[in-house]
């Protein structure tokens, strides 16, 4: 069940990056639901490589295709699936890497799982591509969360040594507006800057730059998530390492906790407006893995583009003897700001499964 | 689902930190397999508190009772559960806590989760106490692994700021017997030193300090793990998420390489032996979900123990009004050299469940 | 996941008949639900072989000991693991089973799958003991929806040729209460009768009977069940058939209405206070897999015991050679009789299950 | 999850009967495997309803659309997604039907549970429609499992109260492939005979009528399945309570098998060929869950049409009063027939992602 997630929301995603068409199908929507495809379509927009020097010229629509589970603009009960034609094809392009794995692609991985039957053009069913229908999945969610009060937003919060500032201890729906409008998702746009020059650099030495996206989900019920190996963090987490180049996944203060002080890590509760709440949030909005009611935050980790244009090292796998690579084509010198919609989408997903799920703590 | 993971090998988890027994229930182990009853004790000490200063002063035995799925001291097809019976108790010590949460615990999340009627002496289900268990299933699945040559170890990478060196590009078996065999599990003893040092200080201090766990897998085939949500990342993650205090999982390099180029974290393939290998392994040993024959490499954040001596603010819930929390007992100033075994625990399990699924590529 | 069954709520059963205990762990519980030990031991007797000759003179006292997830008689939360510990071995019965396998008993098939490895004494983990642990998790979901209006029960619908008449289209919970109490669970105790003395016969003469149980469950709501693979049907019959010796599940007229006529079997719609119902139920309260709100019927045929006294033909494992096999020790000449509170078991599990779940349409 | 089955081999089925497209998500497939289309295409047309008397006028054309999974006429590894487009559809016909649940047909149970938001046209997704989809992901399981010695066969076991003969003890893929290329699948064809006059008649009549389906699976391993919830009968019948109509599952002499003896029911082994087998196969080819290597053996019923053409009592949902309702359109007087190929799909489904999965018995 290798491309799907979700207990009651299933989202499996299907498609090679050359083949006929990507899609996803969404089997457990509740039903009766609008689906504004303007705002689902701006939503993917912010995913798709653009015209600017920072993103691959490849040019892409990203426009669904609803198959299923959607009548008169609503979901009707049945699975939502959705797909996005295939048109702007260079498999020339990948010709020759058929016999030469790409460094850091899945291409070697592919090659002895599937003993060379796989399509891997343009990185087949690994490729970046298949993040357009992931963000129709999440795109759906964030709707349905959005008229429940729950709202989700991320910045990039660090392109190679350059960090953004940290979301505020309460984000609110306005600031993620903010960000998602924004040409370069951050917070501080002086960091931005540097961030940006930091992808030219790359680029323009035929080299590519990793970074990490921030997300939060604000307006979540505490109580959301079961104990040890079906909370929030596991869920989200393993999800999250679905999104092809994510290395690491944190929670709250994450791997920064280690370096402090209990006295200094742990969240006081206090009482405002009647309601618990806790000063700080270094937990990340997650006790026990079960939402504490703040507001649940991660940062992922995304390694830098694999496809550079300098020559690589590898192996001729026909012969099993080193040669030398050098991938041609359109590649993003960096993807974490390309990454920033699919983390909120698959993190949409995944809430929205939960709270389909019921709290299930008393009955 | 909450206390169980793995797909052919299920490890469902029971058992409350006070309550009669906690144990496991393992289903899917294959049949025949020999479980040395001494070698699993001596990797169950190595996560019991001790007569250490490092450690609390609860006495716990861990001596596992096998209720079924062993006969003649191998495995026999059925379940296997496995039980250890709870003696030394101090329920008293956590009367007071019912009504005030202890920040950074998970008390307040039950609370709202099961409205006040969870068993939370001692943490409940909660408490790292239930890690013995995991310990079982984890301990069996180390010799079953052993026996086909793949070898797992851990150690502690850092406690607050001090760290230990990195395991070298190819951990041996012989490594991590040597540092399972060391009463404080580093690799660099000096290193290690420090750490225990730090670790006196924060229990001076009335507090407590996290730390980071590094564990590697060795041996294991190229094409484990399949693509997107089902890969040995995934699955990994979501398990290791299961151990309390756990809030930042990576892989390979992690997120250390969000801050390289494409051109420093890509690992060059090269043939040795006859064999692709790579020259590097930021990776983690892993590509596209799926491993490349390389170690498999993780890290893990374990944040400072949440019970401290020093007063804290609290809300108390009877009347939603802030009040003062003073923790007594006996805790641990640090759990994350405790931690090592758990998380070599939790990936035997989860290794051993990818590898009972077979590949899966070709048929 | 062998011996699990549930998605909210997971039944896991563990143990062999002549291992050291048999037990159950079950996840997922909703927390704070009483259960009265005693009901559950009343529940527990209904299975129970007795000093009747329709039975096996096997004395098992069935008396489950909570291991976890039970506080004050209240669940808390956590599994609940309950065990039933075996005192009454006589393994010495099975010896020369193990390399003449009992036709229709699954020692063949276990032999072919675990090498000769699996603990096979008395049936090892495929006995009917085991359905002792699964009354115990039924046992306390019976409480759960009891509480909620909930109610299910069944009875021997026939025992060979003899038939007992069927439930009436509206079941009481007075009703199933009455044929719980009885020490044949029979609508017709006439019926019952004839029943028994065909037992009696087979016993005298060496041999079994078979039989089927049916089974209703009142108060339900309409809407639940899902779709296609996950309805109420698919969900039910994947358990019932967990039940050693079921070989055939059917809901509502089920196998007679691929003899009836459209006209015959569609059940007509009308208006009966305020509510919508059916003025016949040969769909078995399920439509589509989702229920209408009707009861839900089915029956589920147990075939005879494959223990009889006479000498069968058989394979010597070893030798590859036809052989005579005379099974000794004691046998239930018939079981379906003590199936039927193991159809409400499962049944109770799989509709609390289902109802933890939610009715996932609406949001 | 609901519309979706199989564990390694995850079948997705999406559409609606009047929506733009219906198909299937197949995830899990081995890679490098054929497909060919041709004979795809003959198993799909053989659920067609066709231009004969016995069927819905309605044309379907039935021709699978790839979009995913296949390249060069191969498994890739990936998804395989396969959809057939809508055309031939009359929504008017089933205009007045929204407010007039059809009787036992889901109209009803889907308006309970997603508040009148399903799209029930032409049955919306529970219309038999949807086994299209799940005969393509049948139909290529099948040509899989062809290859490696295991075939499938299914014939209309019965129609109203007109039976065919059962299976022999070992049928061979030789008289699969000859039921196969009937008009009419039956092993007598005198009863075919009986069987098309009864359909005719039911058909003048305005009425329906139901049928049994018996399907063999031959070549299968001995040792395929686990004990208790995850067996080869548990699987079956979840996945086959999915195939719209299907009231009852039995497996070997199923129902009947309670009314014999345990020394008429227990097969006995006997060694043929250096190999055991059964000298009878009441068992099905399945103790204890597991496969015995004798044929596996079950029979489905399928209730009569609900789509009669006869005025039948309803409810006006919108007044909650007693309605006349009576069904326009083209609908077929019997779909057991058309069901035998469905039968068929599922099973080869399910017992192809029960051999993906590997034996698990022993490591």
């Amino acid at each position: 069940m290798s491309s799907e997630f979700g207990r009651v929301l299933r989202v499996s995603v299907f498609g090679q990056s050359h083949g006929r068409a990507i899609g996803v199908n969404i089997d457990g929507l509740p039903a009766g639901e609008p689906v504004d495809e303007e705002m689902l379509q701006a939503f993917l927009n912010r995913r798709k490589p653009g015209g600017s020097p920072l993103s691959t010229a490849r040019k892409e629509a990203d426009r669904p295709v609803f198959l299923s589970g959607l009548e008169n603009g609503r979901t009707c009960g049945a699975p939502l699936c959705a797909i996005i034609e295939n048109s702007d094809q260079h498999s020339a392009d990948y010709q020759e890497l058929f016999d030469l794995p790409r460094p850091a692609h899945a291409d070697y991985t592919a090659w002895v799982k599937w003993g060379g039957q796989a399509d891997m053009r343009g990185g087949g069913h690994f490729s970046g591509r298949l993040t357009a229908p992931l963000c129709i999945a999440g795109g759906i969610a964030r709707q349905i969360l959005a008229r429940r009060g729950i709202f989700l937003g991320a910045h990039l919060s660090a392109v190679g040594t350059e960090e953004d500032r940290r979301f505020p201890l309460h984000p609110t729906a306005a600031l993620f507006d903010e960000i998602a409008a924004k040409p370069f998702p951050v917070l501080d746009d002086a960091a931005g800057e540097r961030m940006q020059a930091l992808i030219l650099e790359a680029r323009q030495a035929g080299d590519s730059v990793g970074g990490i996206v921030e997300c939060a989900v604000v307006g979540l019920p505490a109580g959301l998530g079961d104990p040890m190996f079906d909370g929030m963090e596991n869920r989200l987490a393993a999800a999250l390492f679905g999104i092809p180049a994510v290395k690491g996944v944190e929670f709250g203060a994450g791997f920064a906790s280690a370096r402090l002080r209990g006295s200094e890590n742990n969240d006081l509760f206090a009482v405002e407006h009647g309601q618990i709440v806790t000063e700080s949030n270094r937990s990340g909005g997650i006790l026990g893995g079960i939402t504490t009611g703040m507001p649940v935050t991660m940062r992922v980790a995304v390694k830098p583009t694999p496809s550079i244009s300098r020559p690589q090292q590898t192996v001729r796998l026909s012969a099993m003897e080193p040669a030398e690579l050098t991938i041609r084509g359109r590649h993003d010198p960096c993807i974490a700001h390309r990454a920033v919609p699919v983390v909120e989408a698959v993190a949409a997903a995944v809430v929205l499964d939960l709270l389909l799920e019921g709290h299930h703590g008393t009955f």
